[in-house]
């Protein structure tokens, strides 16, 4: 009634305030609006109430995406997932309402409010930030519904062993393809059939053949072993800590952008599935990526297969120095590198927001009893 | 224009067919509408609008749960993710349209219709109809954005291994917990509190001590020799048609609830997460089940540990009777196999129309490059 009221009367008072002397588009609108008040008002109310109607079903939803994805939670929903971040990673905050407006997540309440514990589906852990004896973990009793997931990132050559984690955890989150949740950079689907306009611009911009980028140094890594006979056959433009020369963010873009191709070594071997941005960056910048790392089929398993160069395809440093030295006067097949940015694109992970709402989605569409009962033997065993 | 001149005439019509002497609600309602004409007219406006501003929403929406999920969609829609069922698994046909109304997944299109191919994200492939030569599957050329999807439900001992499925398949759905789909028989939790009925009322009419089923007989298989150990310490109500004692569904049913234990034997042991209905059929109709298959920490992974007694757990078919015997006189001891019930129940699966439905789901929220480089190391390695 009071909006019917206060509409009636705005249009009553607009309707008087003109004559139909002061003419134009505004007069002419005016003019309709005098001689069709009822049915202009009528349709005004629909527009207004569609409009109102849309809105006010996103009110009753779960989780409202459109309105409350843009204001921060007070408290759960009563059908919300609550992820609770028992340590936040690495001693560093980050945003707990992103779930819906970055990552099309509904129904996740992500909290790092203890007091919170006892309701808590899911209690997220990161590896690093577990104390050795174990006594940062929570001790209440953890409720029959309540999940504890192990976050992990690093391959197993570069993580502490700790004692006690079998039957501790629910779920794991890692960039193992055998992990429950899988998490790492993906070459992506394009959907919108854009072209690469990445690789023409760049090639113009290259003046290095092969480049390299690396702080952690060890004499007895194989990727050092491999650069240190590799160099005596072809020239490798070395930059980052250990050669004295560390570098910015922006610079290490540049970098790869000059460089035709990219020694992506990663610092272990061998280990299943991991491969990490050593891989991933050249990819997206437009270096030729030379793996070194896992064997090739693991690549291949997220990889197109001619999106990259392994070293395993050649006998030798020598031989793969041959290989490289052949492609740079031969711009026809090293094109060939790039074939797949016509289907693909890289996508990162937004390290550690996407990883708390994944997790989120994992434990609010798996509601079952699961308990990761090896987890040393399954992460350091090598299966 | 059109609709608000109908709704004013009814309104008026209304108005004049009736006077003020033809009382009691409907006259009174009439009375006012007389009176109030304009107010009404707008509030009705209000009420229809929002109402239409209500679905109208779920027509724009990708996929219009509420109203065309009991709709046989005609053709794909512009957003939907598009699988196509290249055969139908072990040639029996399935409801296709039962994604969002059975599962909650929106978004979905399945299809049998072949000429959908170049159109398909992905191609699902029941393992068991492969033709052993790969002659049946497509030939057509596969587009960049398509997964072939590999269904096998089956343990590695029962399955016939085919040559050239490497490099071949992009994804798997297995029961598995390191598949990429996992779909099995799990322990949900429950969600409202209820309390556990069907334990007392089974207890009184179990009349039997334990019980097996059993169809598939061999002399090599572990657990038939299991059983002719057993069956030398305790009494074993043996049912199936390798003892002339075929049995249908509903005395199957009957006789799980008569039995205190039931012999939940695989007829494979050791598989990685291989455990079946033989297990979980058990646990939903209240029978304790005695494990033999995998080790115990594999069931462990997907059953509360005191739900079921493993035959791992005693030295000897002999020390197992022993144990079971006690329990047959110990009703307190025996109900502690019980309590998991109070929190969770038996979710089935519902094949192949949920396997299709959740293969459909994980291609739309995968849409990333992915290739299963290894299925017949993974699958029959032991890996």
């Amino acid at each position: 009634m009071t909006r019917y009221q206060i509409l009636s009367t705005e249009s009553n008072d607009t309707d008087g305030s003109k004559d139909d002397n002061g003419r134009g588009v505004v007069g002419w609108a005016l003019g309709l609006i005098k001689s069709y008040w009822k049915p202009v008002l009528f349709i005004l109310s629909v527009g207004l109430n569609i409009f109102l109607g849309y809105y006010l079903k996103d009110l009753n939803k779960e989780s409202p995406k459109c309105i409350l994805s843009k204001v921060i939670k007070e408290k759960p929903l009563e059908n919300d997932t609550i992820l609770l971040i028992w340590l936040w990673p690495f001693g560093n905050h980050f945003d707990l309402n992103s779930c819906s407006s970055k990552f099309n997540i509904d129904g996740c309440y992500l909290t790092a409010d203890r007091d919170l514990y006892s309701k808590a589906h899911g209690v997220l852990i990161n590896h690093r930030d577990i104390k050795t004896d174990l006594s940062n973990l929570p001790t209440q009793p953890r409720p029959f519904f309540q999940k504890w997931i192990w976050m992990h990132f690093e391959s197993p050559q570069n993580t502490r062993r700790l004692e006690g984690l079998e039957n501790l955890f629910n779920v794991t989150i890692n960039y193992r393809r055998d992990a429950d949740i899988v998490l790492r950079e993906q070459i992506m689907f394009k959907s919108d059939g854009s072209e690469d306009e990445i690789f023409p611009q760049v090639l113009d911009k290259k003046d290095k053949l092969v480049c390299w980028i690396v702080s952690n140094w060890n004499d007895n890594h194989k990727r050092v072993k491999y650069y240190n006979e590799l160099k005596q056959h072809i020239d490798i433009y070395a930059l980052g800590r250990h050669f004295g020369k560390a570098i910015g963010d922006d610079e290490y873009k540049k970098t790869l952008t000059r460089c035709k191709f990219y020694l992506s070594f990663e610092n272990t071997d061998g280990h299943y599935d991991y491969m990490t941005e050593k891989l991933f960056n050249p990819l997206k910048l437009g270096s030729v990526p030379v793996a070194l790392g896992a064997p090739r089929y693991i690549y291949e398993r997220f990889v197109p297969k001619d999106a990259f160069i392994h070293i395993d395809d050649f006998s030798s440093p020598k031989e793969l120095a041959e290989h490289l030295l052949s492609l740079d006067k031969n711009v026809t097949e090293y094109k060939k590198y790039f074939l797949w940015r016509k289907h693909f694109d890289i996508k990162s992970v937004d390290y550690p927001e996407e990883h708390a709402c994944r997790t989120c989605q994992y434990i609010r569409n798996h509601k079952y009893y699961q308990v990761f009962v090896n987890l040393n033997k399954w992460y350091f065993g090598g299966i």
